[in-house]
């Protein structure tokens, strides 16, 4: 243990050096990391008498080889910097934010560099900065009051479960207080009836069963691939959706459940839809499951199914708001959203499949609704219970950094990809939608 | 405890009549009963040396002061007779079949009196048979030995609870088997996607409003109850459907989930129907709660809302089995089509209410399909448990009685019933849309 020092001070650079450089987990979540970054500050840093860019450190398989004052030169040479206000590089070192969750939610800007190689480094960034907070005195701030209230139990709401409706129920809401016509979810429900219709068995398949016999075996095997993931993933989305809809209506929000049961009912339409193309374009089912690689499963069998499923047993605000999170957010929101649209303009681009990309264009227009949805109860669930917010933005980058790993897996079989598709548009218009998002919640 | 004797002895039959005389059972349950009943043998009743029509009891508030064989003349004189085959009313007794069931299914028909009376008197009905069973020596039929099967746990599913999805997925139906788009829940999703599409809010209530002002206060009030029963209705079946997918998607059944999700966005717009019918020709919404009386209440927040969330607790096949009955058989497949059946009708007959009787239309259209899902359902889990039938139909008779007191409800606060609405056609076509779903389960 180093001495403590104050923030951002010449001393406090050198403690955070040794600290690195002590760290087992740095050693272990660094160990593939081997370039320069500068953590640049909007404004300059000012810092023991002199205003400086911001830092330079030198990261290379597990350790740190310089850790100074970033001067202009450094801007050139590094192949990573990331930018953020003074106030935001204090805060994600004092209060231990999520640095992926700060990334992707455009708080810090990457300037340079991959995003995602930063997503995939995720555990190396947040041993570097454990060690930068180790290195700091601690300061008299708020901080440490707001962390400890996010530990009592009755505001953070864990492991609540409402018990109100285990009696039976003794009135109905349509009959008692009448439906309100003006809320949000009834409005997206007006639309869902207008735009949600459309029926997967009315499109016609018969150009893309012509296309399909002239594609090379690695093209059939990329569409076999995203077949496999958006077919699973509409699955799992059509039965994990379930509890959630059963907790709301529990709670008497029958609004919300009624937009609910069109989000479901359209659900069900988009696995039918990629089990109408595999029959009638690929041609009879076949076992697909073994496209579905570790970190698919790992965010479909294991985070969405597990935060939905949860409800069951705790229909607490915290776990509906991490089950909203990672249905809307980030399955729907993130990752599917911008896998569609990368498929999307795919098809478009190489004018092929004409009836998978109508089909995935209608589709596109419901998981907008659904989005919509998700950061109204996600909104409503954070103003009734505003002490879950530093919660929700830690599981925010945790869930989005799986999501890179998806990316991630997507892309590692193919030498060169088939159909131009591109990895790094694939992750900066992933970035985008969860930026957007977050924008929308924390800046209303 | 009287001598026991042969069934449809002479002597049987006096000792039939003391039992009743000495039951408790009867003399509260019988106490409103005053009429003289025929029990009618089909082809004619062969005992004690002689061929006769049937049993002719009278009785009078509790008590029986008659009880003989039947001539011609009691079929002109009594109000009340039923007919069945010898062997019927043999099982009728021996196994202590529900009555109503038994009359419900057709099994038994009423051919003289009413069946709603009939109805309302099957407690009193029950403990006649019971006395009758009472009086008869234990013969050595098989139906001992059925009945000490049905007691078997392990046949009968009691308290049964899968727990093998707690582990979490580990596959998708759609990317391992398949959907398999020749099964009939997928036949249904089908019909479903291109009639069950309609828009609640694009039906025209404009010429009801102008002849809703024309209503007497009587009318208007049995506007209000019917609407305050189908909203409060529709509410509760887009609740309580929920746990039945969940269960149904547990097991992996992804056809069935795919339909039920049109399923419950149709409970959900038949829901926001009424809702719109109230807002729009009513006026704005007003607590209607007071409509639901007693035997509603019984079916609705009782019956029918412990049927279906107990598969939370319990999805063994008998507690599906019931949930199904429950709700697709009696709540919708008796009490909702008779309901809508008479409603549009009547609105017909008396040319009235144009977009109400358009909603109606389409919402009967949806219930069909909702009705031929539940016969599908219990069918498969009748023939995958066939130890079950027993239980399903002394469940089926009961509940049916209950639809009864429902429809008695209705019409017991009008002196003269308004715009005509008859409580024996009611009844009637409640029996016969019973009847005929038994039938198709029982005679496949």
């Amino acid at each position: 243990m180093t001495k403590k020092d104050a923030l951002f001070s010449d001393s406090w650079m050198s403690s955070w050096m040794r600290t690195i450089n002590a760290s087992e987990a740095y050693r272990e979540a660094g160990k593939k990391w081997k370039d320069a970054i500068v953590l640049r500050f909007d404004d300059g840093l000012n810092a023991d008498g002199k205003k400086h860019t911001g830092f330079f450190l030198d990261l290379e398989n597990g350790s740190c080889k310089q850790l100074r004052y970033a001067g202009e030169a450094d801007l050139q040479s590094a192949p990573y910097i990331l930018t953020a206000p003074y106030h935001i590089w204090e805060k994600l070192i004092r209060d231990n934010k999520d640095p992926l969750f700060m990334i992707m939610s455009g708080v810090i800007r990457v300037e340079k560099g991959s995003m995602l190689t930063l997503g995939l480094q995720r555990n190396a960034a947040k041993a570097l900065l454990s060690a930068a907070a180790e290195a700091v005195a601690k300061p008299d701030t708020p901080y440490s009051a707001e962390a400890s209230q996010a530990q009592d139990p009755s505001k953070t709401g864990l492991s609540h479960r409402k018990t109100e409706k285990s009696d039976g129920r003794s009135s109905y809401s349509t009959t008692s207080r009448g439906l309100d016509f003006e809320s949000i979810p009834m409005q997206l429900f007006q639309k869902a009836k207008q735009l949600g219709v459309w029926n997967p068995a009315d499109i016609d398949f018969s150009k893309d069963r012509a296309q399909w016999v002239t594609f090379t075996d690695t093209e059939k095997d990329l569409i076999f691939r995203l077949t496999a993931m958006f077919m699973g993933g509409e699955e799992a989305v059509t039965l994990d959706l379930l509890p959630l809809i059963q907790t709301l209506a529990r709670e008497g929000r029958i609004e919300e459940e009624l937009f609910l049961t069109s989000f479901l009912w359209e659900e069900a339409k988009h696995t039918e839809f990629f089990a109408l193309f595999l029959r009638d374009v690929i041609g009879k089912p076949f076992d697909m499951e073994h496209y579905h690689g570790p970190a698919y499963r790992r965010l479909f069998h294991g985070e969405l199914e597990t935060a939905l499923q949860r409800l069951h047993k705790d229909d607490s605000p915290k776990a509906q708001l991490f089950a909203s999170l990672t249905y809307n957010m980030i399955v729907e929101g993130t990752l599917a959203e911008t896998g569609y649209e990368a498929y999307h303009r795919m098809l478009t681009e190489q004018d092929m499949l004409p009836g998978l990309r109508e089909g995935i264009g209608l589709l596109k227009r419901d998981e907008s609704r659904h989005i919509a949805f998700g950061l109204y109860l996600i909104d409503r669930l954070l103003r009734e219970n505003p002490e879950l917010r530093d919660a929700f933005e830690t599981e925010a980058g945790r869930l989005a950094g799986l999501v890179i790993d998806v990316v991630d897996e997507i892309f590692a079989p193919y030498q060169t990809m088939p159909f131009k598709l591109e990895k790094a548009w694939f992750v900066d218009f992933a970035l985008n939608q969860f930026k957007k998002r977050m924008k929308k919640l924390f800046d209303a």
